[in-house]
């Protein structure tokens, strides 16, 4: 079975292992629509299973049979199909984001790695939302999904239109935006973030587009000048590190 | 071919595409043995090819030769074999370090790509050298150059003895110990970085262990309580990016 001829229709996605299927039960704003486990990690999913609705049939299968399924060897033994409940867009998340905020923006992420690092980094330091332009990947992939360790099932996130729409929504809703760009003019060991703070991040290669950039203010990590910039999810972690309220900023 | 049959004997390594050939090339500590170039892959490689040794055999070869050679297909088309020459002890890289230093120490680092995102980190905030216990994972593994876009071919390491002969002999030479934890007692927003400052990184499961950290001062990430800690190699960037000296501090 190919995950595209699950994925992407009405809002369906795969997630796997217990973490991630215990982020998915805990969440209203998803739905479990079934779950193929294999035979020996039954028992240890017993309280999963309990908050499973009724009509959500659990398939107990043995190895060979979730290896044929999944077309490779399943070693995390849970396999569920979710469907995404929360359907509101970027403009509807904004409005309902609190008047102290952080949102994190990304702009050609194409790399479902670094998409389920960044929703990591956007669970661990508490962002509000995470609105994604329509260049960048589905966080809802497989595999972004496992490498955010479920926190795509967590933070509220968007994924449509423009970058250049998503932020005049966001001015408009009084954000600052904060664009990070190895260009930046300030160092962010210097920025001070808003009440409403929108971080802006774009693609490792390419960056951010350059009409974006010459209309926000711009920051950049301090670093070696002899070497390759930083993994934007690395960067994703420095930057919300200082701008979430954790840092006491 | 496998990997652990080239690997290991005498400091040898597999290193893959251009921009890694490149920092190979660029550092005396690191030696070409061979080169395994995909024909169409060779007209841009002339540069390079150049300032290999005289001695140096360079194959160019058609794509399913390098596919069966590389065991799986080899999308980089480069692939060389190189060799460590510089063998320092942690006690010698120690010596060896400027009288302001920054040192990144790992303790039970077992995940290659944790591992190479690590030493880019540390090559972006030019640590001084990495200096890694032997519980953990080599450095030089393939997948971790890669990761590391060169990176593990540039920044000092040395990988040998337990974390607690490695943590002495950096005290004895003057050495301030900054261990990250999540139960660390101070913030790393209020963490002053010393002349010479020791970053120390645990595991992602275990974290470092307890009576080691007993003895030390203990540092955390402040973030969210409900949910998982960060990944260790975004927390060394956020960590790097505080104590390395383009912070500022």
């Amino acid at each position: 079975m190919r995950e595209r001829d699950i994925v992407g229709r009405e809002g369906r996605f795969i997630a796997e292992g217990k973490v991630v299927l215990n982020v998915l039960l805990a969440n209203p704003a998803f739905a479990l629509e079934s779950l193929l486990v294999l035979e020996n990690r039954l028992a240890g999913l017993t309280g999963q299973i309990k908050l499973c609705p009724a009509d959500v049939p659990v398939y107990c299968v043995a190895r060979d049979v979730m290896d044929t399924i999944a077309g490779f060897p399943m070693h995390r033994g849970i396999l569920a199909v979710g469907r995404r409940n929360d359907r509101r867009s970027s403009e509807e998340l904004i409005l309902a984001m609190p008047d102290k905020a952080l949102a994190v923006v990304l702009c050609g992420i194409s790399n479902h790695d670094n998409m389920g690092s960044i929703f990591r980094n956007a669970a661990a330091f508490e962002a509000d939302a995470v609105l994604i332009d329509e260049t960048s990947c589905d966080p809802l992939y497989r595999k972004a999904i496992r490498v955010s360790v479920g926190a795509a099932l967590k933070v509220p996130f968007a994924r449509e239109g423009s970058i250049e729409a998503i932020v005049t929504r966001l001015q408009s809703a009084g954000f600052e935006m904060f664009a990070l760009t190895p260009s930046g003019m300030t160092s962010i060991h210097d920025a001070k973030p808003a009440r409403r703070t929108a971080l802006l991040l774009g693609t490792e290669g390419e960056g951010l587009p350059k009409s974006l950039l010459e209309n926000l203010q711009t920051f950049k990590i301090p670093m070696s000048a002899n070497f390759d910039s930083l993994n934007v999810a690395t960067a994703s972690g420095i930057a919300l590190s200082r701008f979430s309220r954790f840092s006491g900023f």
